[in-house]
This record gives C-alpha cells, structure tokens and sequence, in this order.
C-alpha cells in the first residue's frame, strides 16, 4: 500500500450518539416517526461531530474521465460523449447542471483523464492523468504511478474546496465496466452479478460486455490488492474519487454517493480504510442491476430508490434536500416539552 | 350523491403526452435514465397541460380535527394533543413547519373540527364543522349535512388559495382509525389489513383498536355509498381533504398526498371521481401497515419510501423537491442536439 494512504479514524462516540438519540427522541412527533430520516440525522450528528449539524458550502465535484475499454464496444455510447458531456455539465444543460442549481450545489468538474483535449473553463479542474486509460484486457489500465497520481489530485481537489459536505458525480463511457471489474474482484461476486446495462446496452451488447470483461478478469487474475485492482482495471476518474473519498473522510465531511460507479469507488476506499463508511450516505439504489448487491455488501441502506441509472452524481443531488431535512429536524423542531405537547402515555 | 360534487375531467392528452415522452427522450441523457423523475415530469406536464410545467406558488395546506372514536383508547396519544399539535404548527416547532419553511411552501393550517377552542392566528382558518366528530361504534360520525359543509368547506379553502400545487397534511388523534374504517369499507379489506399501530399502540393498544374498529364496522354494515361512508366513519379533517381534493382536481392543480390518513381521503375522492387520480402525486409509502395496499388499489407508485408514519404533511413535504426537479429535468435540460451530445447508436 502507498505510504501516502492517509488514516480515518472511527468516529465512534457513544455518548454523542446518545444524545442525538435523546434529542430525536424528544421532538414533537411520535418515536421514530420520521423513519430513515432520523437515520440520517444520527449519522450526519455523528460524521460533523455535532447535536446541532449543519450542513455548509456542499460541493458537488463530478470527476470524468474516458477508458481503453470503450473501444470493445462495451457501452451503447461512442467515447466521444466523455467530452461532449463534460461541456454540457459546463455549460448548465446536464442533469446534474440542473439539479445543481436547484439545490445551489456548487459544481466543479474535473478531467481526471479525458481522452481529448478540453478548453479552458472556471468550472474546469485540469487534473488529466492521461488521455483515457489503457485498455484493460492487454494489460493494466493504469500504471501504479498513475493510479497514485489520481489519488494524489482527488485528495487535493477535496483539500482546496470549502464547506462540510461532498457529493460525488462521474462521467466516462465504459466506466460501468471498470465498476463492474472493481466489484467482480474486490467482492468475489460472479460477473454476470456485476455486469448490467450500463447507458442501454441491447442483449447482444450485454453479451459482448460481458466477454470483454471475463477477459480483463482472467488477464488480471491474480491481482487481489485493493490498489493493484484498482489499477488493473480503472478508471481515472474511480481511482481519483478514490483520493477524494479517503481525504473528505479525513476532514470528517458528509460524503454523498451517487450511484453504481461512485459507489465502486467507496468499495475500493472502504477496502483501504473502512471507516470511510460512517461519513458515507448512500443516496440512491441504481437500476444498474449490480447495484443493490453492491450496496448490501457494504451494509448500505440507500435513501431513494428512483429506478435511476444516469451517473454525474444526479442521484446524490436528488437525494441532497432530505440530508438537509435531516439536519433541520435535529436543529429546528420543537421538543414535546418546549411546545407543550403531551407525550403519550401508557394506558391501562 | 349531493348535486355539489363537481365533476372532474380526464386528462387524457395523447398528443400533449406524446411531446412530453419526446422532450424527454432527446435530453442529454440514457433513454429512460431519470426514471420515476422521468414519469413525475409526464404527470406534472399533463397535469399543468404543459410541456414546460411549472409550479407556483405551492400551497401546503394541514387539516385538524378530534374524533369521538379517540375516547375508546384507538391511538397512544390523549385526544388534546390534537390541539397542542395545532398550535405547534402555528408556532414553526412541528416537522411540517420546519419542512414547509426549507421548501418555501405556504403553511395554512385549517381547523377542521378541533375538540377545543382555539386562538385565532393568522395561519389558521376556522371552519370548524363541530368539536370533534361523533364516536361512530354508537352512529355516524358526523351527519350528512355536517359532511356536505365539510366538503363544501375544503374547496373553498383551496378557492381562496394561489398557484397551482396542492400538498395535503393532517392532524387528528384517532384517525389512522377513521382511515383504516373507510379503507376496510370501500376497498371492501378484512380490517386486520386495514389496522396498524398508528402513532404507536402496543400489542395490546392495537388488538383494542381492533375490537373498536371492528364493532364500528358492524354499527355501519349497510352502509355502502362513498359520502354515506364518510359519513359514518370521519373525521372532520378527512371530509374536508375530499373536498380539497376535489376543487383542486378541478382547478388542475397538483395534488400531493401525504400517508395512510389523506390517502384514504383520495380513496373516498376517486370513489367519486376517478379522474382525480391523474392529479395525485403519491409522496410516499408510510410505514402504516396498511398504506402499501391502500397504495396498490390505488395504483399509486409512491415517490418515497421512508418508513415514516408521521403525518402532518411531512412526507409530501419531503418529497416536494422532486417534483420541482421533474419539472426543472423538462424544462432546463439541454436537447442531444442543443448541447452537440453525440447519441447512443445501434452497433453492428
């Protein structure tokens, strides 16, 4: 493991849990009544550190990059669209652009590795490792020193943004293939459970998918290393989300996942440094049909299940509002005390 | 059925249908990707007749009432809290006003027939029917003519009120009781599917309400006609949601349905009128045990699944922000064209 693979604490902290408990406990509703809201409230409590968590300057950073594998025909996308879509997220037509400015999400996008040269923009990070990863059925898809370098840029993208909370988009044909390998490998899961598809792949193309990556699986069957996989099958764009999540983990921010290829990124994170996962909220259930398998493996309960499977942290924006319900139901309701509201009472 | 029912349109616009589903299809995004946002934006859009819908001025809009039925033990709560509950919203302590407040929608809180007099406000409106209905196991709950103003007494209510979306609460101790009556009766459900625990009944609470519910039942056996049933069963605040419903189905506005108590308030409304349906926006399945069949018989896919059973409008609430992106998705998303995004291509 690179030494450079920083430490995340365990943010267990019993009485704090306690007294959020006691506070949710004691609003003006009855117990447990907001569900999985309350869940979120618990864990937001816990990852800020506060009984009084607000949630500021959240910053959706959508990281995009291209992959050797898209030439094998794994996406019903041209690779082209990398780049395209990157303009579009820039330029404010994209779903994620939307929904962005709905919820004044501030929006960076970065080029962890997009195979063509992009112009010049203020909502543009240049942190292009290479011009698209190798293809992964001849070799790596990335070289060690690569794989660090995009850990290195997603770290320090985190490092100069502000505000508490990180909500993760990607962008890059042919990266469910890199999220499918990732979760075949570091899971032990069968391919075909891994394997969906993707943007609308046909059953002859899910086919063709799927022997494409039984080759890349059987051309690296003896990397087990969570880096050395990572590497071995890309993408940039994962490996820097890699860098990302271990460094707002750090800095104890509120992660928020999107769907099937943000989440493989948490897979790898969590398979370094486990406690990733208290600073994790799963935003969504991706139709991608390993999705919910993925989610289980990581004992993630997700907030919305929208029959989504769009990427660029579209589901994490959807999602963002009911974190921030979440955080005004500790901070703003009354408690049954304070409003003089009676408690219900055993009966005979 | 009293002359006053006004009748409710279908909405049936294959033409406008059509342009909606094609907008959508051309986005920049995968075929379908946005899933049930996808099929929020065709219902709001034919809702509104509009293929760049918008929603203004959203009304949330929270009916109280007391039930007789409260005094035979069916909820955990006393009857008062019905009353301090009211006074919580007004005040801005309670979760719907705390939601409200994040999602800039106009809180109007109605009493509906509270037990107790309460202070004038100017968030509230009183159009008190009586205090509190009557307990049903001994006759109906309210008379015909108490039935008919409370119907009479919800559209106007949502007559004196702007915009063109509608989101319905509720507070009143005692009626997931009322609710779970009228569900048994028009969907013609053994009680037992019918009946949860509320706010929190125990074993025991529950296996009482049972016995209640089920005398309640008997007392009304013959009684079959929607308004009839209404009659029998309540409560003052569900009459009112019926005709809330109502008005707002004609005026076409958006209609968002919060848990088991206005769910069943839309069961008696499309009793009456089917077509109301087209105008409803299921926010959620409660944690309610008999809301998810109540929710099936009405064909509703609901948008959230929260394990909440609160009430109040909490859910509707919660869900609000996704029906505002639906709309945003519709009208700011660039077109594959617009935006130079190449598109997905059948491959040899």
């Amino acid at each position: 493991m690179p030494p450079d693979i920083p430490q995340v604490p365990d943010l267990h902290d019993a009485a704090l849990a306690a007294r959020l408990q006691h506070l949710l406990d004691h609003k003006t509703k009855p117990l447990g009544s907001l569900g999985r809201i309350e869940g979120l409230a618990r864990q937001i409590g816990l990852a800020l550190g506060s009984e009084r968590p607000a949630l500021q300057h959240p910053q959706m950073v959508v990281f995009a990059g291209d992959h050797g594998l898209a030439a094998r025909g794994v996406s019903a996308f041209p690779a082209e669209v990398t780049a395209q879509m990157v303009a579009n997220f820039l330029g404010g037509g994209a779903a994620v652009s939307v929904l962005a400015r709905q919820h004044d999400l501030a929006l960076t996008v970065v080029d962890a590795g997009v195979a063509s040269a992009l112009a010049a923009h203020p909502g543009l990070v240049d942190a292009k490792v290479a011009p698209g990863t190798a293809d992964c059925t001849q070799g790596p898809a990335m070289t060690e020193a690569q794989c660090a370098q995009a850990l290195r840029a997603g770290a320090d993208i985190v490092r100069g943004l502000p505000g508490n909370a990180l909500l993760l988009g990607e962008m890059g044909i042919g990266n469910t293939s890199s999220a499918a390998l990732l979760m075949a490998r570091l899971m032990g899961q069968p391919l075909p459970d891994c394997v969906g598809r993707g943007t609308g792949l046909d059953r002859a193309g899910l086919e063709r998918k799927l022997a494409v990556l039984s080759a890349a699986l059987q051309r690296h069957a003896e990397v087990r290393e969570p880096m050395a996989v990572l590497a071995a099958f890309g993408g940039f764009e994962i490996a820097m989300m890699v860098g990302a999540i271990l460094q707002a983990a750090v800095e104890r921010r509120v992660i928020v996942v999107d769907g099937f290829i943000v989440s493989s990124a948490v897979l790898v994170a969590q398979a370094l440094r486990p406690h990733v996962l208290q600073r994790c909220v799963f935003s969504h259930q991706s139709d991608e049909s390993g999705h919910a398998r993925m989610l289980a493996h990581l004992g993630a309960e997700p907030v919305l299940r929208l029959d989504l499977r769009l990427g660029e942290g579209s589901g994490a924006a959807l999602a963002w509002p009911l974190l921030v319900s979440a955080c005004r139901i500790l901070c703003e309701m009354a408690s049954f005390e304070a409003a003089g509201v009676s408690t219900a009472a055993p009966r005979a």
